[in-house]
């Protein structure tokens, strides 16, 4: 049976009863983040928290407990006899029930808290081979930047993806390639490393700044610039990042193979030196 | 005790148990539609049901029992002893629940259908004195035609203008005058109507059309043709237009005075027909 946390408390998930009042089913009026727990510890969860501390800001939810993730989070892990595994812990904070307005309630109610924890075995196979996506019009609204639980745009795209065989959705806003449907997206042009710089278009990925970090241990060169789409065919690697899939290789884009269609040198360096990152921290 | 109509029975709103699987809940992955009780019938819920059906087709949301709405929106009214008021139903479809995952779920789960109503008292002195509107850019994503639960940007946009002591946020995007947070707009000019079109930038209200409608039946000259921001001194009138609140004069608009400060002519005529309108279906 799993546990689960809402509101303070842990609960199986059939236990778990959302409110039909509340702002996160009616109004997408919430934030949620994802952790990575791997085998012992959470990586980067200081990033995690900063991350959803602004995003709750920006939100004005103001859940008091936020600072109590990290001990629920855990337990959430031990509950489920997940210490040993690879897991994820997913955490969802809607502003809390009341009658429909657009108007934030008043006075106000209390946030609605909900998480859970899953093990699953991560993608190394695809790791190996690298992806294939697919290239499309952002759609999404322009505060990508807050990770809301307003994600229709993003599961629509992403299911265009999935229907035609493939495993990410890039997005073009104004012929600028921004991010994935649930990822941040790299590029390597003549030994430099591109990613779109920090914005209300994209979401500041815990993994994109950590392979930042990476890159410049190793010395590469960096620009945090966006990519033109038209520069595609300049674009000698490209690989996609997130909690879970960390450093992805990416061989085509919108049909078009990039470099040699397998995952290239310096993606294989960034990739091997996280690998080697999160095998120190596991001591 | 308010009842309320949950996937085919008629509880208690009490007895409501959102799944946290929810893709509403999870993902905004759901549509909704709020139709008007004028005692003794829905106004237009043939508009209602036809936009409902593309909403759901757009989002391939597949609720097999679309046709039996108005049916149970009626029940709703009638259980709650709203018949001899003015009253609302409001009514969200979901995707369904299923373990999270962007795709959607495979194979289909049933949506969440959910509904429910309440009596309230409209508006008569606004529409007297008038509102006063914000102006802001327009944060939205590009599907507005799409009427989802998506709508964090709305509340984050009318929650700005609610605490300005404002009655209606309305968008910009590139320069164009788009709709409201949760309304259309319409504008007058030398003696002509004019409201953005039918584009994929705003929602085709059901209202919208009447009005259109009535106005044409009036002989007032109509363009279907987005206003500019930098035109608005040259607006002599202007009012919203939603299923809650009607024909709805805005006399200032982004800290500027329309026209004369009070509800114009044209606006004056359209609400008048619109009130008839409404008084010859009652019988």
């Amino acid at each position: 049976m799993e546990t689960v946390y809402f509101n303070g408390k842990f609960i199986t998930k059939e236990e778990v009863k959302i409110s039909p009042d509340d702002r996160g089913f009616l109004f997408a009026d919430g934030v949620y983040e994802v952790v990575r727990w791997y085998q012992g510890f959470f990586y980067d969860l200081n990033g995690h928290m900063t991350r959803l501390k602004r995003s709750l800001r920006e939100l004005r939810i103001n859940w008091t407990d936020t600072d109590s993730f990290p001990d629920f989070a855990e337990k959430l892990i031990k509950i489920n006899s997940l210490e040993n595994q690879t897991a994820m812990v997913y955490l969802q904070v809607t502003r809390g029930a009341a009658r429909r307005s657009h108007n934030f309630p008043k006075p106000d109610v209390l946030p609605t808290v909900y998480a859970y924890a899953w093990g699953f075995l991560p993608e190394v196979k695809l790791k190996e081979t690298g992806i294939k996506a697919m290239l499309k019009e952002d759609i999404r609204w322009s505060r990508c930047d807050i990770k809301s639980v307003a994600l229709l745009p993003n599961t629509l795209s992403f299911q265009e993806a999935h229907e035609n065989g493939l495993k990410e959705c890039i997005f073009v806003r104004n012929g600028l390639i921004t991010e994935g449907s649930h990822s941040n997206i790299f590029f390597v042009i003549n030994g430099t490393l591109y990613t779109h710089p920090e914005s209300n278009y994209v979401l500041s990925g815990i993994t994109r700044k950590n392979i930042l970090r990476i890159a410049e241990d190793c010395g590469i060169k960096i620009r945090e610039e966006a990519v033109e789409e038209n520069r595609l065919r300049f674009v000698q690697e490209a690989f996609i990042s997130n909690t879970s899939a960390e450093v992805m290789p990416v061989t085509e884009l919108g049909g078009n193979t990039i470099g040699d269609g397998v995952p290239g040198p310096v993606t294989r360096i960034i990739s091997d030196k996280f690998d080697n990152e999160i095998n120190s921290l596991k001591g």
